[in-house]
């Protein structure tokens, strides 16, 4: 397959007229005349097109795409005690399955091409992922008050290990819903088998605080002293984090999936990235799930996640546009081992976004990563996964069934 | 013109199946089974779109848009002096031309039917809007330091008065750039002519604590006590406000246009909302510059406004998405004193959106608001002003001229 006469970004600048050669699930070759080796005799016209890498979605629950809208505008508790939980005990992997689906329709229509989810059923998100052709490292979600939870890692390690576009992980909830076993045994099988370690952490202040005040340590703090920690953990939120938590998170190599618009939608707080930053931590992007946030898109996170950082710090001239842009993509390479990116030998897992709309003019050789963060909201038109194509020219085959299971689903799901 | 099948939004609530019959600039009758009695035949495909009433972009500079992404992340004082001031040094009228047709084109993709600018060659922006066929509240910036501007006011409004789509305004800059006899000059033409008066307010904390220090009062006190205020005021921003100021805002009427992502991207601050809508203030949104922004796009805006509110107090139940949806369509109509809305008699400027994509699922009778909010972000295939039709299917017509002509203008402004 060619991409033909397509834009790209190399250090933050725009270079017209190159050709972006793919030989199955590899990029071949990029460069202004480079062929295409493949065979296949397929070309993709990329003249009014700028070519990305695909943007990795570092923290999501992807089923719960089924409950967008369901419950806004609610306290916590009473949004997870009166609407979120009664629904999720009614809960099927045929739900699991349309939400996933609905999920990935969105994800592959904003140029994501790779997400990181804990949730329930997900052999069904495996299966419908893959279905769908994106892809994910995925982890049933452990709480201790679900034994049979801990139990079923161990199969689904097995189940899925060595797939082309499934990643399995281990993902303890939290430090607040799993014992100190319970983290050590999810830490051996993730060591055993050489996977990452998914958990939320540090997420609102009232968690961390009564932690504290049960164990007298922050989580962060206990996680360490346990041995918790290390590059193979993707920690979500790290919203409330003391000077101390912020150096062994970045002393770990630990991971930080900065979900900065459910943090806002649920009050949560705005995290400290500036002082992860300094520290040298890995921060990525992650959208959290769509009856939080309610979007899947992380064009939206970078925009938002800029000016909120800059907001809170009353410095407009932290987090500029290069630093939020690879919070998205380099970033999300590094955590999750993926070898992405826009040259020859790297995955083919890109999206191409059509430059000819307004929020892109006026277009110069400086300003194409100003533009990707804070003006294009989105715009992708071709979605490649592996090699292959997930959304040409808008067109997601099979988008109008899924839209009509996924409503089907949950209706049957509301009456249940 | 009959729009037919469509969905639109009654109480907040989704209603399947209307007709939308549209007579000259008016809409002539909605409901299930209305007919067109226009004559003219003009039938347009409802079914898998939604009718929203035209959304108000309540401040801006829209021949900034060709300053898009020319200078980010820098603080406010050397973003302006070393580079919007030089480039605003050397603009010219064809500049503004082309800036405010390529603004027009990004707002006509995101539904908004009416925008209020604030700026330079204002009759420049007038002929270009009006060939786009947005509806506009124009007002020629005034500042002190060049007292041509004043003079122009008067000759401005008599040339634009009476037109269907174009008002004029008056536009004193701020507090801080017009003296006391500018702003009563203002005011008195603003009255004379029953017109609005456009004015900056209490944007940055440095701004109010320097007013405040010369002048011994508060910018929106001192403007209460030269009787400036009243329901005719527009005021941009109005991020920093005294306890006192937000009475007075209330008590005389005055509209607010908060610009959320502006405020948050130059690190502003985030302007006392929660305040203000007890005190009964009325509350619209702008988006202000594309130099500030980077978008002119009112879904994105909603968000921002909802989330940074709901974090900012942390409390996620505060504003919620039907009074941040009436912010950016009723509340504007109020104060533009616009007739519109999706009912007869009303000004027929509409948008239909394809309901038909995943961050319209699921879709519910109850859960558009929400949807439109905070996860619907634009996705607009039909705007109509005036009952005249600007873009239809997504295809503007003239759109590749107007991204040509706005990028040859830019560079001939930074080589000129």
């Amino acid at each position: 397959m060619l991409v033909k006469d397509v834009s790209i970004m190399k250090g933050g600048r725009l270079l017209r007229d190159q050709n972006i050669a793919i030989d199955g699930p590899r990029i071949s070759g990029v460069g202004p005349g480079i062929k295409d080796e493949s065979g296949d005799g397929e070309v993709i016209d990329g003249r009014r097109m700028l070519a990305i890498p695909g943007l990795v979605n570092s923290h999501t629950h992807l089923a719960m795409t089924l409950f967008r809208g369901y419950a806004d505008d609610m306290e916590l508790l009473p949004w997870l005690e009166e609407k979120i939980w009664p629904l999720e005990a009614k809960l099927t992997a045929e739900d699991v399955r349309w939400g996933t689906k609905l999920g990935c329709l969105e994800m592959i229509r904003g140029g994501i091409t790779c997400y990181n989810d804990m949730y329930y059923f997900m052999d069904e998100t495996a299966r419908a992922t893959k279905e769908m052709g994106l892809r994910a490292f995925l982890a049933e979600v452990v709480f201790d008050m679900r034994p049979d939870q801990i139990e079923g890692v161990e199969p689904f390690i097995r189940r899925w290990k060595g797939d082309g576009l499934i990643v399995p992980a281990v993902g303890p909830h939290a430090v607040y819903t799993c014992s100190e076993e319970t983290l050590h045994r999810s830490r051996e099988m993730a060591e055993e088998h050489d996977l990452l370690l998914h958990i939320h952490l540090s997420e609102t202040r009232s968690e961390v605080e009564s932690f504290a005040k049960s164990c007298g340590k922050s989580p962060v703090e206990y996680l360490d002293s346990i041995g918790f920690l290390s590059d193979r953990v993707v920690a979500a939120h790290c919203t409330w984090l003391s000077e101390k938590d912020v150096s062994i998170i970045a002393d770990r190599g630990v991971t930080v999936a900065h979900c900065s618009i459910s943090n806002h939608k649920l009050a949560s707080g705005i995290a400290p990235l500036d002082r992860l930053a300094r520290a040298g931590a890995n921060i990525c992007l992650g959208t959290d799930g769509a009856s939080s946030n309610n979007s899947l898109n992380l064009f939206q996170e970078m925009k938002t996640t800029a000016i909120a950082q800059k907001c809170a710090h009353s410095r407009p001239d932290l987090f500029g546009a290069g630093e939020i842009w690879r919070m998205a993509t380099e970033n999300g390479y590094r955590a999750f081992r993926l070898d992405l990116g826009l040259s020859a030998g790297a995955l083919a897992d890109l999206a191409l976004i059509d430059l000819r709309k307004p929020w892109f003019a006026p277009l110069t050789e400086e300003n194409i990563v100003s533009h990707l963060v804070y003006s294009g909201h989105g715009g992708v038109e071709t979605t490649i996964v592996d090699g292959d194509i997930l959304m040409w020219d808008g067109v997601i085959p099979g988008e109008e069934e899924i839209l009509d299971r996924a409503q089907e689903q949950f209706q049957d799901l509301l009456t249940r």
